[in-house]
């Protein structure tokens, strides 16, 4: 996909002053679409000049319904939820609302575009149920996301929506991301620019996960929305594990800081994110990665040295 | 059961001015519990004098918090809740809101009485997701069922809460129910108080379903907050397929007036509600239903002369 498709397009992103969402406004505003940013507070962060800021609280049955009817997108990226594990366990009821009712208001609200066609971004630590056995989810957060797809999909049953499913593994990139490669580059940053010598603690060098350039998510996000078939679940993974001794070594490659890292040593096997075959109906749609791993490390590298800079200079 | 565990305990019910309710209510009162009937609104159904009403929307998370707060229940018995499927396909998010949400703002309420034991009553008529399928519930009402159940369950998993499941078939009783009974008991006794000719249309004769009285439902219920083991789902039947030529014939021998009734002949299977073995769980509690088809059928014609006869005398 080239993003022509997208051009002059109405493409609605929630969840938009996220880490994912800066990184959808850009591209889909790049690709020409006529992009409207639906953000809960406008004061977390600044658009450019020409992005249309929503300002709506998803949780509002009320508000979601205006914004729905003010807009009439033709395309909708939903990429707002709470997202932490630890704080599914502070609210539950939070999580819950903010994860699945807010889903719901939505897809019901676009019952008045039909045409519209809908991504709803859910996450790899979904629970599965098992027939027949009582549900056992390992947090409520896990149980949000089962419900969102569920829901969902039911949605698209029920009414006859347009809606695909994407399931993102681990996204890195710049940005408030809270992920291991984000922590270890400001950590990397702090050695450098203040002469940190406190050890970051990592478990094993040989754990593994997938790890994919939130640039190339967000292109699959895109293909998704023009190409993907309503009621499919896309799991948005690069195939590739890379193991937390690699990420360190290339890390410390791209400083002259001395980085000093404490391994405890805990294995813990692969998150199983990746697997090659799982990809295989993005890449049929045409989807690929595009930047090389240590692109993205280099970029968040930079993207640290910069904020940084900013805080400390 | 003989009722006796219930003596003294706090009984908490909600959606007690239903068809259900008013049945529980009158039970456990019986059983010498301390009953709390929590309605929507007072001015549904006036309660004998010695019950204590709590007027609350269960769709207001901080309403449900207050409730439990003050009353701290020994036992809940959840009634309340949206059971039309048509009004489920006009207002699809009341249903989910209704349903759902407020089942969650219960059982998360009640975290702050881990003794509290909690029957949720469930539907039948719950979809079922099949494994590596898309969801396909036929309506929002069976979607709605289905994820009541599944958060009541993950809330017991989660939070180690004392909560059963009880899934009734078709009950039937004196009241305000909407089942087939009670509207060939109303056009029965049409037919006895003004001589009515038109004809009640029913599908075949031949078509069964499971019948339970809502007083054996009820003990079951009871039965259920005493003995039932936390992370089940009971289903609350007779065991006794009946078919609708029975129960027309049946209440024709109870009435000297003529009534018309237009079979169309459509041949549906048995709703597959009442199978004996479903039953077994709640046997081995020591439940067993007391009241006869065709007490219960008589019953409700005694109701519905009496309810007709107070709107026509």
């Amino acid at each position: 996909m080239d993003g022509a498709e997208l051009t002059g397009k109405k493409v609605l992103i929630t969840g938009a002053s996220g880490f994912t969402g800066r990184h959808a406004v850009t591209y889909f505003q790049g690709a020409g679409a006529d992009v409207v940013a639906v953000v809960r507070r406008p004061d977390v962060y600044s658009f450019g000049k020409n992005v249309d800021v929503y300002v709506c609280d998803l949780n509002n049955k009320e508000q979601v319904r205006e914004l729905i009817q003010e807009i009439e997108p033709d395309y909708v990226l939903h990429l707002a939820g709470k997202n932490s594990v630890p704080d599914s366990w502070a609210d539950p009821l939070l999580v819950l609302e903010t994860n699945v009712m807010a889903v719901l208001y939505l897809l019901d609200a676009l019952r008045i575009c039909p045409k519209a066609r809908t991504v709803i971004v859910g996450s790899r630590l979904k629970y599965t149920p098992e027939p027949g056995r009582i549900p056992q989810p390992p947090h409520p957060y896990s149980l949000s996301k089962a419900l969102e797809e569920m829901v969902s999909l039911s949605w698209k049953s029920l009414f006859g929506q347009q809606i695909m499913l994407a399931e993102p593994g681990n996204l890195i990139g710049a940005g408030p991301s809270t992920g291991i490669c984000s922590l270890l580059a400001r950590h990397v940053v702090a050695c450098e620019q203040t002469g940190k010598t406190e050890a970051f603690r990592l478990s094993g060098r040989d754990n593994t996960r997938d790890f994919l350039d939130v640039r190339d998510a967000v292109r699959a996000y895109a293909t998704l929305l023009v190409h993907g078939t309503s009621g499919t679940v896309y799991p948005v993974v690069s195939g590739v594990e890379r193991s937390l001794g690699e990420i360190a070594d290339l890390l410390m490659s791209m400083t002259e800081a001395k980085v000093p890292i404490r391994w405890d040593g805990t294995s813990s096997g692969p998150d199983g994110a990746g697997k090659q075959e799982e990809m295989s109906e993005l890449r049929k749609l045409g989807w690929q990665p595009q930047i090389t791993f240590e692109a993205s490390l280099r970029d968040i590298l930079s993207d640290v040295r910069t904020q940084q800079g900013r805080t400390t200079g």
